[in-house]
């Protein structure tokens, strides 16, 4: 039962988000989902601590990229520049994924509790970013605006992105979103 | 049972707040909530539908003035302005509150499941500006950044404003986080 099976990992989150898609996430249950990949329930469990975690386990990757993409920064860097960076450094991730980043997105968007759960991490997120650039010597509340402010031009960026058809630049999306928020605030 | 109390709903909300300060939100019931504050269970209820709604039972009236404060706003006003506006229309309330808003808020930070459910408000909130925005034909996505970037500042501003001892003057707090903001992109 324990021998390797090439790209489980995958093979598990696809069968998954097909089935929230089909099914909607309450009804599937992880026997289904593990059917639907080949695989079984106890590979599932090796990969995911449960059918939620097929959605939010990249968290703490996330978290990682952008804290050392933020640390690795120039020294130089002012803290809203190193925030778009670590933005930027992220994307690949995303755009190598487009499909699944959408079906995610659709299955969420079906879900309150979901979307409750991806407010949190949202949130956790944007703390995750802050604490990053007061290591870089930042203070508060440059730190929070920064990373607030930072966090809301990606998800500006990321819901033009993924509710688009065709696969726009997302790095480019986010230097938009934060060049509108310039311009916004620029009269007031 | 059913005859009229003075400030029946301050009543029960000091007492409340006094309540779950001293022995935490979850270990506090409806029946000592009442109690402490003289009155009945019965009259709780006709106030809050829960213990968690004391806290956050005002949701739907701060909705409701930032959405009339947006509409009413100068037809000429760019939309962060009518959302600062709308903001500072708002810190009456908190003003006048400052030791109820201040415990309210060392309840909520003493309690993980409270602070998603604060969080969720905030987010509701930011819906409902970005709303009231776009019925004055702001267009997204320069209405949900004006929202979002006007409900930063103004955690901003009222997570300093509550944390200090000495009231400041939270309009002013709200200004200067805007422009912070401002300056913070500037550069970029």
């Amino acid at each position: 039962m324990s021998r390797w099976e090439p790209n489980a990992r995958g093979r598990l989150a696809q069968a998954a988000l097909d089935l929230y898609q089909e099914r909607g996430f309450e009804q599937t249950t992880v026997t289904e989902i593990a059917e639907r990949a080949g695989l079984t329930e106890r590979t599932f469990f090796r990969y995911f601590a449960d059918k939620r975690e097929v959605l939010f386990g990249d968290q703490t990757m996330l978290e990682e990229i952008y804290a050392s993409a933020i640390a690795n920064a120039p020294a130089s860097a002012a803290p809203i520049d190193a925030v778009a960076t670590a933005l930027e450094t992220v994307v690949p991730v995303f755009q190598e994924r487009h499909k699944l980043v959408r079906q995610r997105q659709a299955v969420i968007a079906a879900n309150p509790g979901l979307q409750e759960r991806e407010l949190l991490k949202g949130a956790l997120l944007t703390s995750a970013i802050a604490e990053a650039l007061r290591r870089r010597g930042v203070i508060d509340p440059a730190a929070s605006l920064a990373a607030e402010v930072g966090v809301i031009a990606f998800k500006m960026a990321y819901a033009h992105w993924v509710s688009t058809p065709d696969e726009q630049d997302l790095s480019q999306l986010i230097r938009e979103s934060l060049n509108q928020i310039r311009v916004m605030i620029a009269g007031q």
